[in-house]
């Protein structure tokens, strides 16, 4: 289903090319003013834009219909809705099924009668209203001390510095946000671009890795099992389109260790119980433990390549070849990665809140 | 919460050391038989047998205590029952944390009132009616002609075949599932245990890697967004003890392909569409398309190992060192990748399910 | 929350005086056409009208914005939108209490924060996409013979030929769902009119009751306890703003009986399995038992009411008199009897829906 | 299903003459100790005794299976088990339905698959969990100065004082929380009996009203709409066998009052808003208005009558006549009043903890 949450309800909707797409944000406290100029850099960073993405302007005016009164929310849901207006009628050969999209695997569960038109409700463009979401939580977290943040970790064969090969400030963290191609190592940008441009001239596309940290969340958060704090972020984050890998800290790397190596010490620093290492990425029972929370996620090629590609056509059921017309981004993981982050800041506003509710018992 | 579900609810409770663990499954239909020969295989191949686990004989003479009546479900709650009856007192010091144990994080989130003997509810112990759950949706998705299956795919530095390699036959995914360490090429087998032995040897641990298909399910199941395939297997994936990392068919390595490396074309094969290669791992837009869906997951090694480790004694608040007493499992990704099974069975049919209901409507 | 539903999931937004209300729909299945004409017609007889109504005129131009697409639904949420045209600043006076409103509740929970122009998110405004969801879920339910249709069974003193006192056709209950004031007794309606404008000469108002039934549901649908057929529709009449009462069969009468009297015989009829009697309103156990089902609901008399009425003033903390300005409702029973019916229709598509998921096992 | 509840989330298991009945309640906050002699009350005041019962001693000696150390909840999974003792093996003829029982719904829902012995599922003595889950609520809530407390409002044609005709103090509340059989007026209590034993002389059974108070709840508890204090209430309500209605407040006599009658005027009182009346029962917009909640429930005849009673065999398919054997409860409003005592304390937890999980954001 397009819904989640039990605290901070969530329910998205709208397809690429029909008349909005929108988000209703249900529980939300009431009294609280939302930061536009936050939401407007949130939507700034996501936008596609330079000779990195397709030439398709999406502005994005969207506008808040309700739950939103004399400058405050008022505690009931509160939507956030999106007109598409580069809805103009096209030629789509929809029965031209375009590998690796959701072409195929949307008409057969829709019998037919999907909305094919850019992708529909599959469109990458339904993840505007969830950084606007994103930037939401991510006002209520900084507020209590609570940064999430990412960087670029790799695009196809080139890697940025890991969070774990250095010492995370909290200046560094507020720093990649302020970025709308973030990077740890400043001097990898020009090899990510280079790496990017080379694929367009290629009529091809590449992929990436975003590795993400949540910096000041205290210990205790989480449950064992089902919604252990990793099964809460994967569930999210397998949400976003072209993500086909997470790995919490040292991740699929940790099977290369003897338990000696990828144990987490527990040492005193200051008073306070810490870890020596963090290759549990902050978690030990699906509970947070104090350390920064960190995980990794991969991202596939952009499927959308001019290259000619084989494939069916569904309609006369016979093998045929497609050339993608337009504009194509080469690359989307420097856009993704601002997505990543905003289901990130809700997933962690989730995973509190509902820890929370029981505190009244104390 | 130890709860999870739309249409199969499970509620899983117990501790290792309390009177009971034991699992309600919620909705399942009325009239089924239990095939207790299945459950019984997939508890022998959990149990920690041979050189390679600790020397605990865990019987698990599980119960039902509910919803099954002259020898088929009620279609009211079925419950599992384990009693667990290595319940003696012993001298714990829980205030010495075991490095990447829950015992931290169980003690703040609990506020000192967790049950620490032996892990608790956080205890690998719990994964016993998991198995039993596994076994019950097996059954159910084999007469459907769903079949479930994984392999050991890495210890340590040793790998097995990956299934991406192989051509898979039905025939080779049911040995899997006979066996209870199951790999493709048998002669990775003595490796795996040398390298198993080799660490209890050192008194340490180690890690895999375990990679799993499930065969036949048809084009059409999941949702885009928040209830992907990849969603709801990942968020059940994570809630099993020691997996630090899930991935879908290509999974991190996509990320160094070209998109027209990446892509999977789409073929007619037999009049039926098929993929040329499974890069996506049999989902597209969250949707199964029906191919096989593939996954692999990353478990760390066994965080008890006999070695001494660095660690803090909470009560104290100093740094101490721990040498943990008994003797400890080397490896747990030959019983681990029995859980994974079981939980993807349920995960599927779960999946499955949530589709249906609407299909009345027609 | 202003959410519900596991199959069909539903969300609710909007306030009475902001930019629109409207309701996303989750899960309709794929290739519906929606039968607009069903739609306006029961948001005509929502519609206040006539002068037993307010002067108010409430169009209701709704706009799906998502979910439709080439005259089908796409399976994808479909959302509808209703602008608020009449959202013209007044001059409200939201410190004065006005008594049996939500304005009061709504300050305190929402921390003066809330939209509080006329009534908000509280408004019966809010009801008008439900009348839609209710339209969509007839046609859904009339083409697998299942029909929901209620009558003003009293207003204030006076009553109407009660459901269990007539033979029930089908073509009674037809004719009932093209009325605007539903009666059975033909003769009523000019005395339920008298004595409404009765109320409005007064400068008061009336309430009265609903009866209903769910002609042709089989037997089966709901489960023992917690979703328990009479759980499931309480929950969602008692969500319907002025509903103060819910009774199922024989209802509150029914204490007055002895057992003998009021257990239902079962009886053969056809070769079919019925009851002599219908006191149990067609529900034995929370489950459907193939008779109708049937239930009455109370609708309070409008608390707005031009009559001078004691109250406080919370801005002051002073004891007031308030005097309504404009005019106002008095009554609403012959409006709110069509959100009645129109939830009705979505909860028995929903308890039949998490019924038939698990029928795929079979 | 079996469940609910999104903060404290219950699961309820269990057949009258199968292995056990139990409840898992999750979530409850860790380092609570349960009052064993509030639940042992609890237990006591439900059971059957004297000769207004059944001579079927029921002893409930329940198990704490798992959340509980150290006499403490642990915060994971707390589940009761209460093996049923009297299981031995009688004459059942399924076949022939017992009227207004769910023998008939059963077989149906379940395809032939139930457990018919002594109602199975079904059984009234399922609510004997739910009565320990109501006492480890009602303490919780007693620490906060919230106390549900309720009395037989009626028998047949007899009626009790209500608790809108005079001052409710706590000691009048607690005072009814002590006994097996509350009344307000206790010479009521007599003419109550003598009806019950009437009813018994004559092989038949009758049936009451229960009056409830929720007092000392603060204003801005519950939501508008789907989740209104009414809709959770009810829903809970109404999954108590043999509950056919459920108002709140005045309920359906407050149709027959003019709105200048209904309403409740705010008033100051100790520089306090209250209302003069309490005709919405505590309840507006769905939130609690910081007066007394207040609603009424219908409870049905006892089903199980000694009278002969015309039914059909459902094997032979033929009408015949049932002759129930053995000794029947000629009523149980005096046993399922503490029923519903114990699960609005539920409610009322489950309520409240759903709003404070968000006030962390403040």
């Amino acid at each position: 289903m397009s819904s989640f949450g039990q605290v901070i309800h969530i329910n998205l909707f709208g397809e690429s090319h029909g008349e909005s797409i929108g988000l209703v944000i249900n529980n939300l406290p009431a009294g609280l003013t939302l930061d536009k100029k936050r939401i407007e850099h949130a939507l700034f960073k996501r936008r596609p834009k330079s000779n990195l993405s397709t030439a398709r302007q999406e502005k994005d005016p969207y506008k808040i219909v309700s739950g939103y009164f004399n400058d405050k929310t008022t505690g009931t849901p509160l939507t956030i809705l999106i007109p598409n207006e580069d809805t103009r009628s096209r030629d789509y050969t929809p029965e031209i099924l375009r590998p690796s999209h959701a072409d195929f695997t949307a008409k057969v569960k829709y019998n037919d009668s999907n909305d094919y038109r850019g992708g529909g409700h599959f469109s990458g463009r339904l993840t505007t209203p969830i950084v606007i979401l994103g930037a939401i939580c991510e006002s209520i977290l900084e507020e209590k001390g609570i940064i999430v943040s990412s960087h670029i970790a790799s695009i196809k064969d080139i890697s940025d510095t890991s969070f774990a090969d250095i010492d995370i400030t909290e200046d560094i963290l507020k720093k990649l946000n302020l970025s709308d191609f973030p990077v740890v190592n400043s001097t990898v940008k020009a090899k990510y671009e280079a790496q990017i441009l080379d694929a367009k001239h290629n009529l091809d596309s590449v992929g990436g890795t975003i590795e993400t940290m949540i910096h000041g969340i205290p210990a205790g958060y989480g449950y064992p099992f089902f919604d252990s704090v990793e099964s809460i972020l994967a569930h999210l984050l397998f949400s976003v389109p072209a993500v086909k890998g997470v790995e919490f800290g040292k991740g699929f790397a940790i099977t290369k260790l003897f338990g000696s190596e990828a144990n987490d010490s527990f040492i005193l620093e200051n008073g306070q119980i810490k870890t020596s290492s963090n290759n549990s990425g902050g978690i030990q029972g699906g509970i947070s433990n104090g350390m920064p929370i960190t995980f990794k996620v991969a991202i596939k090629p952009t499927a959308s390549i001019a290259k000619p590609q084989k494939t069916v056509n569904i309609e006369t059921m016979e093998e045929t070849t497609l050339e993608l017309k337009g504009r194509h981004d080469p690359a989307i993981v420097h856009r993704v990665i601002h997505v990543i982050n905003a289901i990130t800041n809700y997933a962690v506003l989730e995973l509190i809140l509902r820890t929370e509710g029981t505190k009244w018992i104390g």
